[in-house]
């Protein structure tokens, strides 16, 4: 069915290789879809932009559809029904699901979840109630395992993930220590978040300056970011430290070997290591996780910070930023307003 | 009390920068000791010569006791007590203990232990229901955790641990694959061990030869090495792969940092790694593979081979040519012939 205005979205056009570039996408005009027997057409209101979508540019197994060159960028967002031809899906719901980069889109009703309309802003679906939340909370609990009084440290630390897990695990009893790049990531992770300590890892000497900070040793390590950061924390760790392996982002632009010095501490230490990936956690520990959060948040107890830009056209300088260590918090692409 | 014949021992002499040598180590005459109260005047049967050597060495911290520059150079063996001012211990008995590179030692009687006497030879105190075998089975059974039809994959295959958690692999029920330096450690590996497969790492394309030899992909590597056979298995690992990390024989002379290519596949593959030591590990499980390792050695179900060198001046060489790839099975020193 036509409707006024027209349809516009994102393609992936250009594999990157090195450094992701605004230049991998296109923005252009496009049919306004009809949805076929079972399918409702969706309005996007939300985009969520995550580091997780280069990876699947370059098409690595198990993260979400491979992407070729030439398709619409896929992306998870929160939408509202405007029109259905499901039996269960009702127009004016809001849905969760992987919406693409684009302002209309006809999709398969049961590829929706319905989402509470009432938790304002609707982004928090995407976030703290989202992949993000649900990694954070996961990630610490089951592989972490941070016990009252260790020290837990944890990089990326003023992004969406980094963010939770330092609160979560005060909450828990733990001294937090974050790693950030620049000095207002650090003060707003200090500041706001209310993290015991935030290293600066552009400035020189993390290593060193991690054992001033621990001097008790790492009992715990989230990491989001491999490489250098990794290294550093390494010589760090206490004997018998718990590695929750998040995210590599220093690695997934790398294109060729990156080095380590420290890697014998894994040894040394009898350190475990966990690479955990979100989309493999059993739906009961989802659902443990999500109810925590809530809880935690309704009572006033979790910070949670948003970086939104308005409008489609934006999602790809988005997507960049996240590699260019210009982020903080949850990015999001406000596409439209809300309705209701 | 002096006796006939002298002592002699050999000093750690100069730290190894790089490469281990033998002018790290002097050999010399010492006096015969005496046993003061609670001491026992012990004759060295048998030494053991293992990789974490160099570590101790270095003073790495956990690795025995830390050696100096000028100390005795220390090393676990199998002695005969040849005098006793400790009420517990007879002469004629034959102890396991940190005897130290020398013919003649005292030392406390309760940090000596009785070993049966009548399991021949008596170096198999030292390899088989020593630390190398602990260390085999505890780590592919408690970290590698291997199901039966999965694939094992261990390196330093024709080492002393390597050769037993390839067969301990095909005892539950796996297939076992090798990887070892050289045509000759293969053909070892493969025709008196019984392994399915043998790689030779010094050849090239290990991570392609692999990638055919384990087409379904690796569900337990178990680790001696480090570096680039680790870097090369990583990408082979089968989704939910699990890594004992027993040791990193490449890291210990490495004077800068090491390179790796395919460390994200932790991340991609959900995968656990588990450093480990065997002095950490609960006496109940040690127990447990002793008398599983007896069991199937009696049942001649375990090969076992060793390396022996006679004369206590042999050691040092011993010691180096662990770290120059010319060491098949355990490495063990004789230093007098066993009485009774």
């Amino acid at each position: 069915m036509a409707r006024g205005g027209g349809n516009r979205q994102v393609r992936y056009v250009r594999r990157p290789v090195g450094r992701l570039e605004e230049s991998s996408f296109a923005i252009e005009d496009a049919p306004m879809p009809s949805p076929a027997e079972g399918e409702v057409l969706v309005r996007t209101l939300f985009l969520s932009v995550d580091p997780y979508m280069r990876r699947q540019m370059l098409g690595t197994k198990g993260y979400a559809v491979p992407l070729r060159e030439g398709d619409v960028m896929q992306g998870r967002g929160i939408a509202e029904v405007v029109e259905s031809r499901h039996p269960a899906r009702r127009v004016g719901e809001v849905v969760f699901g992987e919406i693409g980069w684009r302002l209309y889109a006809a999709l398969p009703g049961e590829a929706l979840r319905p989402v509470d309309r009432s938790v304002r802003p609707l982004s928090l679906h995407l976030g703290l109630l989202g992949a993000p939340g649900l990694t954070a909370w996961v990630g610490l609990t089951d592989h972490g395992r941070p016990q009252p009084g260790e020290t837990v440290v944890v990089s990326a630390a003023a992004g969406a993930v980094g963010s939770l897990v330092g609160q979560i695990a005060r909450l828990r009893g733990c001294r937090a220590i974050g790693i950030a790049g620049g000095a207002e990531k650090c003060a707003h992770v200090v500041r706001d978040l209310g993290f015991d300590a935030c290293l600066d890892h552009r400035a020189e000497g993390l290593e060193e300056a991690l054992r001033h900070a621990a001097p008790g040793g790492v009992q715990v390590y989230f990491d989001n970011v491999g490489g250098a950061v990794l290294d550093a924390v390494l010589p760090n760790l206490a004997m018998g430290a718990r590695i929750a392996l998040c995210g590599m982002i220093a690695h997934y632009n790398a294109t060729g070997p990156i080095a380590f010095r420290h890697l014998q501490s894994l040894l040394d230490n009898c350190v475990t290591l966990a690479g955990f990936r979100i989309g493999f956690v059993a739906p009961e520990r989802r659902a443990a996780a999500a109810a925590e959060l809530l809880d935690w948040f309704r009572a006033g107890r979790l910070r949670w910070r948003e970086t939104v830009s308005d409008g489609l056209e934006t999602a790809p300088a988005a997507l960049v930023g996240l590699f260019d260590g210009a982020n903080i918090g949850k990015r999001i692409v406000r596409v439209a307003p809300a309705g209701g």
